[in-house]
């Protein structure tokens, strides 16, 4: 029989970061029940398959899913294979494609490959939707349907300003609450984990469970992390994410370029500190936001990437940033020339990659976002005589570099 | 190839008690090309197992099935055996229980037995949706209910009424219409016949075959037959309706009770006489109500039981209402007196069982609806000599007698 941590000592880790327990006297009395009877809580997390690229706004929720590993419990992740398998059945969204069942089972071991760095793989269940949904006919979906109303499910926020603002809602939206509800009520489901932004759904399963006789699922929503931009939810397509897998020294610049007002929230929601020091980061982050800074980055490298990755992340970012100084391990790029020795600065940002195109370089360069071993450049129409002016440091905005170096048998014949 | 009548005249037979054509041109188009190419209209008529017995209600409907089968178009017949099934899965309704497949096949016969009094059989498809319905996954059902929206499911009539109202309305109950709606997408239908109360069901079948790449069915719906109160929709619950299997006496007495002013209505809606002949009768109605109304009962009674039952009824009824005698064939009843030869007048009539309880049996005779060989009875405490007054007729309300004999057989020991 395992043994648990005193519920007292749980609700505290639980409580971490959590917006709303709905309702919290039943999660304790859950807890209680487990505490004496030595039987882990079933903790429900949902995801989506059919965007399978993790980021740090994912892993709050995957994070407060370890926690309760590491409290003795058992984590069950349902990948929602049934409805990407659907797509947009309006054939409205084109970022919606039906995916095959192949795709979502490559998907899903892609999400749990990605989850597995903050969960405990080993003591994880992981359970594909379809296995259940897919094996409803239209009269169980009748029987599911005929246990919720057409009023309460346009409550939902988002479903109630559509239609009021008269923007049309397929019937079927009403039904993928109602399917995700069975998920709970398929693996029994005694806590179920969400952002905010799910609280609807995750309470029409409350609903479901008990209709069909069983005790009601808990709801613990979780926060939606802002992104590095500081004001837009963390999202890919805003471009203000952090990948999970993103490489360290990459994952390690985007933690330094958030707002210094997130940097205690990211602290208490992205990283694995334990809950007791938490409050002396906060103390940290209002005192030295710089250097809290580079401790939650290094904190985050850590996490995904080892702490020797951790280690070398910060000192590249020592030296490329806090220094100015080109990364000593720079590879030497080594151009060819427009006409004899000579060559556009344009043309030398975009052959070494520091640009897309001409364009772009040079509206860098007016930018004043160009400097050469550390020297602004402003010209546009610069040409550089290479066989003169090599080696040197080109760099492109905050970290882009090129170590830009010259023989004869660059020459062209 | 079959041939049909010019256009025209069908249209002149279809129009026929039609309430709305949705729309008209479009059956004129589906007619003309019909016409042209000799293959028929298919025609659609929908209906509910769980209640098989017919009245003349649902012989509206019917009736205009079988013109088009005269017109050489070919009718289906869907059996809804699919919601049937499931009866009503909120369990509030205890009329409304789920029916086992035996029984909604048993009643899909009774029904058509009785149809098969208006319908040419030979010449009727009859299908159950359960066959294409039943198949239906949750995948099939999300792409059907993706073909509809919320707001548009919430115009019919009874949901927004509801809606508005705060009564509950089961997201299931958005599911029947589309439900019936694949039955037109199954069987590819031409028109849809209907009651006007189906007007929104039938129109979702227009926009669902649409959606599945089909040419949308012409809804033809037609007037709710008022019941012999001449007020409320004829219905079994009501009690004010006239059952198609009923026996002829019963059938022919229950349309003499119609209120006059349904005679014209009765006649063209219920009635096979030929659409040419309706303005006389028309004006008939008008001029001679009595004997109009036992032209009516006659031809109903004709249509179901013949015409030798016809004219039974009619000289059953000419003998026992209009001449106020007892029916020639009555069978003697021997009372069983109270005491000696007496018998109190309510125990005599309940004992006949001309009323159910002796509180029935004084109210009737209080209100003169009791006479013996003619003469009205109004005294409730009225106590008969058996032997000095038998052989006599009692006669309660309009319709029910008693041949009352003695001999001195029947007195008590």
């Amino acid at each position: 029989m395992p043994s648990f941590p005193p519920v007292e000592e749980q609700l505290r880790q639980i409580r971490r970061g959590v917006v709303e327990i709905i309702p919290e006297e039943e999660l304790v009395q859950k807890l209680e029940r487990s505490y004496r009877t030595g039987k882990p809580l079933i903790v429900k997390l949902g995801c989506d398959p059919s965007r399978p690229d993790l980021h740090l706004g994912h892993a709050v929720v995957l994070r407060k899913l370890r926690q309760f590993q590491d409290l003795g419990h058992q984590a069950v992740l349902i990948i929602g294979d049934f409805t990407a398998m659907i797509g947009d059945p309006t054939g409205r969204s084109k970022t919606r494609p039906a995916l095959t069942l192949e795709e979502t089972r490559a998907n899903g071991r892609t999400y749990f490959e990605q989850a597995a760095k903050i969960l405990d793989p080993e003591r994880t269940i992981i359970r594909y939707n379809s296995e259940w949904l897919g094996r409803m006919t239209f009269r169980d979906v009748i029987e599911l349907a005929a246990k919720y109303t057409v009023a309460r499910m346009l409550e939902r926020d988002d479903f109630e300003k559509r239609y009021k603002a008269g923007e049309p809602i397929g019937i079927h939206e009403f039904l993928y609450p109602l399917a995700q509800a069975m998920d709970s009520v398929e693996i029994q489901a005694d806590v179920e984990l969400g952002g905010t932004d799910q609280r609807f759904n995750l309470l029409v399963g409350r609903d479901i469970q008990q209709a069909y006789g069983q005790e009601p699922q808990v709801c613990l929503l979780m926060p939606i992390l802002e992104g590095t931009d500081g004001v837009e939810k963390m999202s890919k397509s805003l471009d203000n994410y952090i990948g999970i897998t993103e490489p360290p020294e990459e994952m390690y610049g985007k933690v330094l370029s958030i707002p210094d007002h997130l940097i205690y929230r990211y602290f208490e929601l992205a990283t694995d500190i334990p809950t007791e020091e938490l409050p002396a980061k906060k103390e940290f982050a209002e005192r030295d936001p710089r250097n809290a800074k580079h401790e939650l980055a290094w904190t985050i490298v850590r996490m995904y990437h080892g702490e020797e990755a951790a280690n070398r992340a910060r000192e590249h970012f020592e030296r490329t940033i806090i220094r100015g100084e080109a990364p000593e391990d720079l590879e030497p790029f080594r151009p060819t020339p427009d006409e004899g020795t000579r060559i556009a600065l344009v043309n030398l940002i975009v052959q070494a990659e520091l640009a897309s195109s001409k364009s772009e370089a040079r509206r860098l360069i007016r930018q004043g976002a160009v400097s050469i071993d550390g020297e602004r450049v402003t010209d546009e129409h610069l040409e550089i005589d290479l066989a003169q002016r090599a080696p040197f440091v080109l760099k492109v905005g905050k970290r882009r570099f090129a170590r830009v170096v010259w023989d004869e048998a660059q020459q062209p014949a």
